[in-house]
């Protein structure tokens, strides 16, 4: 009944919290959702695909993209770029299908400044305590590194305000089941569809 | 981990579209939810129980509380007030459980009013095709009437700026699962948990 352009769900969080783990139990369960491809300027591998792991671009042709602000975020990695076309998703989104962007905090706050439209969800370690034990036990490290580290994980947690959500990754299931909510309910936000409904009824009342 | 307080969830819709029949399957699958009691003036029933099927209160108590804006709404109907107390919904909202409230749309406008944090449902008709029809059909009603109610449905499309989802009514299951997901997915929303995640960490941290 209603023609429903995709959204946009972001899918973030400090690493080593489990991002692509739960990206990829939840892309199990949900076909309908596409993936979001990144564009780079590292050489295509052998056995990849263009347009299917990465669209490959020259160094050049990326950044007149970064230039003409066709990149959702980007940063570089080792020499090379990365990011995410723009293009790709509005089509998509479009097309009708969500897209699905899994990606670190700093891409986010990137994404979150050029498509604020997108749903943010950020991905919380399984435990605080866990999180403190694991910045504390790696018995080598310095007391000025552990408290740096403290001091990372106050920032990261500050930058959840530009979240939309946030989901604690204790069991895979379970913080799948609930970013599938996420994805279900926000088709349901009244912002989305009233104006639909509204054009629906004006056309069946005349 | 997160010591949350229940959120308040107001089902609300045109008369019809079948209010009563999501709530009670929403009520068979999760019985955690709390429902709504009422307040009364009118006389308790045989069988009838005070603080389950109603708080019973006189017209002159019942006065006073819509004076000192205790509750979340009211009407008349019948020569009898009806409302929602707002102590019993805070009272059970802030023993961590959630409220669900199931209303007509003016009721729902006085909710929203005094109680603007509650999450607001608008149960939409299985199909609009359907509602004009509905009116259209009854064919012993006038040309004016027929134009009437055609107005009315669209000043009831009009209040659903007021309310955070739309749910269709197509299928019960359907709605449920719906209705469901987003109670789910606003337990979830990062205004109502950030602060609490904070906290934690700084505790935890030092």
């Amino acid at each position: 009944m209603i023609d429903e352009k995709g959204i946009l769900f972001i899918l973030s969080g400090p690493s080593g919290v489990g991002k692509g783990t739960v990206r990829k139990a939840l892309f199990e369960r949900d076909t309908e959702l596409k993936y979001s491809i990144s564009m780079t300027t590292r050489p295509q591998r052998n056995g990849e695909n263009e347009g299917i792991d990465y669209f490959y671009r020259s160094k050049q042709v990326f950044e007149e993209m970064i230039e003409n602000n066709k990149l959702l975020e980007y940063a570089e990695y080792v020499g090379n770029y990365y990011g995410t076309p723009r293009d790709y998703v509005e089509e998509t989104l479009n097309s009708g299908k969500d897209v699905f962007l899994e990606i670190e905090v700093q891409g986010a706050l990137q994404v979150k400044e050029n498509f604020p439209e997108g749903v943010f969800i950020f991905l919380f370690p399984p435990s605080l305590e866990e999180l403190k034990n694991r910045i504390i036990s790696r018995g080598t490290e310095t007391e000025d590194l552990v408290t740096n580290r403290l001091l990372a994980a106050r920032e990261e947690i500050e930058m959840m305000d530009a979240y939309d959500y946030v989901v604690v990754n204790d069991k895979i299931e379970t913080a799948v089941s609930k970013v599938q909510s996420i994805v279900r309910s926000e088709h349901l936000r009244r912002e989305r569809v009233a104006k639909q409904y509204k054009k629906i009824l004006e056309a069946d009342l005349g």
